[in-house]
């Protein structure tokens, strides 16, 4: 990998505003923010033209900067990394990531996020599954591999891996997972978090605060003594 | 409708401090750091003399910019749009947002927000509507097609439709509801949201603020084994 | 009273940086971010000489202005007001604001919030009074009339009394609570918020976020079993 | 200790932005955010060079500058310090502080904060250790005098002490404490908050966020009826 040296390089093809370096450290700002990349952890990546950009490892994300991503095909080949001084690494996360982008159609964004309510709803739900229904914010969820999205009276289902040490033991969880969830747009790690993607940054972003925001509602339910997975009926003289 | 050009034609009415193009992308942002408006969900809208500036549909509202408002009359005439390039939509929002401007007397702005207190007590109520009484911020709510406010003492009743999977469908539910609910200044569509409308964009403001806020402590009285609903008696010795 | 001009006539007493004209709406901002000024409610008032400068009533307290201030003198003589055209009005808890800094001794700032915490402990209190104890946070609350803090192996008391419709009926109950309660820094308006003072705006408004800390870890506590009134033993083999 | 002057003295040995005059008052900044420091309480120190830099006492720590902080060796001999005419004095928290230096191996910053998480479970753990496992922010956990982490499977315990009204009648506890649990990052105060220290002030940051993290997620699950010391089992059919 040849030393980074400027952002001239990787300028050209979008405007400055919405450029990854640009978009990438506000990304993670935000999610620090919403509590989602705590410590070290987390990793976000966007595809832009044949180019990775991911979030370095082992870095305070609220504290990532323009030029400490790392570039790369997305073959995997490096084509432009931070300077050596810094001696920043390559994401844990690149080959789950890469996975996802080699084996979902039109991803645009990959993020991984340790969100809490993620966490809570893999250790409350006993199976390999998340499952909720009725909720508006279902419809913020796109199929993957395709351009529908979720409707509110579907269930939502989004399948659960186990966690390992590394995320390299992952990787074939997360394979496996896809390949029997092919509509599923995230999946949730056990008691670590989520990946989650979809065609482009902003649209992966919203999709990242609906899963979030069903986990918290789905245990929210929980305390009070409700059934996410229940189908509603409506009361008598129900406004229908 | 004819394709946006640039600010000046819509900048003379008002102090560009004021202005909808202004406030409303500063709105989302605020109600987007409350958790009001994630994924791309939610539409805000304000009545600037004989003209209603929207928010588009399917943009993440934290991203929105003054820009890409649409801009109409009252009868829903087009008047200007976003840039043709920037693809956007009005918002699916706009038939119930309308209906409010022309059911309600002297609104000027109607907010849709994907609040979670509002999905939880819209599922904590068996019935058609939501109560609370003997709370300070009931008096921050207006009483709509009047100038008066609920009391303290006042139930506050507000009430809830139940959801479909588009907006369209909504409308007669919620043109039912403000029939019979004439003093309400909000509509819960349940597992959805709220509807929530008032004479200024400030006051809608404070208002939505309000509503949020006592679902929010409904919700807490409720996990604590208390009756939002039940009318205190102040203790022996009490300061009266 | 006078219309209002300018700055310039209440500026030079302090530097720009620490007047109230500067802090109180840096303190509404911080306030309201932390949830205890939804709607249009509370009110924030510091004393700067012999001047009380006060929010005014009304305005969502996120979006006031220096320039939105009353200034008046201790006895309630008005010295400056804002521009008339803003159609302002004096805080409705002016009369209270004004008992606490006749009543306690070298009151330099005054807040009345709305805060979640005071509201969920004043449902959760049966009597007339909040109570806590063994807390580091008991030792940020000053006593009130004495420069002496509560210590930690202290009973922090915050006497509650009962609210009505409007601030002038709670004037004599937050006086007599006073009365009752000469060491206490803050009285709770049950179902409402709170009243908090302290010699100075800083120490004020780290008390205010004392109290509020305070009862929500006492709210926690009751939603987990624990008993805040409760003098804990260490355990066997404990570090003391 | 001679009056505080000016930045020049202590400004050559690092770029402005990662000096502790800029770092710690924007640190303060994001853990009042956190809601870890409110009132006055807290402290921050950052070790650069043969330098201490720490916050001040009875400061509310959301409003302390860079000229507030005072520098002394590691020995305790002062620097420099802040304007006389401040009247600020050095931390309370100074002897724990520089107990932690002096004891652990490679320290470059120590936090103390007042979070609620700490405070939660020190009043839930009816012992002297929290303990969790099976998370995978522990491994955000590194251990103190080495340089290798914890494991997603280890069982993190932090012990805890019990408080008392003043930091200096804490300090043998603490050290007994880091005695008997050489590999801790953290101690816990019961019922006041944690000691947290890491290599450098960013590494300190981060472990503060997962312990923290660890501590909520701790407290959920004891709500939701999870024991958080248990070892999970994967489900049937488990993707691992």
């Amino acid at each position: 990998m040849e030393a980074y040296k400027n952002f001239s390089d990787v300028k050209d093809s979008t405007s400055s505003e919405e450029h990854p370096r640009v978009v990438l450290p506000a990304l993670c700002h935000k999610f620090y923010g919403l509590g989602w990349m705590y410590g070290t952890g987390g990793a976000l990546s966007i595809k832009c033209g044949d180019k990775l950009f991911t979030t370095p490892s082992g870095v305070n994300k609220d504290l990532v900067k323009g030029e400490d991503l790392f570039v790369t095909t997305v073959d995997g080949v490096d084509i432009v990394g931070p300077s050596p001084e810094k001696r920043l690494s390559k994401s844990t996360c690149t080959p789950l990531i890469n996975a996802i982008y080699t084996k979902q159609k039109g991803v645009g964004a990959v993020y991984h996020l340790h969100n809490t309510g993620a966490v809570m709803v893999s250790m409350l739900s006993p199976g390999v599954e998340f499952r909720i229904t009725h909720q508006k914010l279902i419809q913020g969820i796109k199929k993957s591999n395709s351009e529908k999205h979720f409707d509110y009276y579907d269930t939502l289902i989004v399948p659960i891996v186990e966690n390992k040490s590394t995320e390299d033991e992952i990787v074939d969880s997360l394979l496996n997972a896809m390949r029997d969830y092919p509509e599923t747009s995230a999946v949730i790690i056990r008691r670590h978090g989520m990946y989650v993607w979809g065609p482009t940054w902003q649209r992966a972003k919203g999709m990242a605060e609906c899963y979030e925001y069903l986990f918290n509602v789905a245990v929210k339910m929980k305390q009070l003594g409700l059934d996410p997975e229940a189908i509603p009926v409506p009361p008598e003289g129900a406004y229908t």
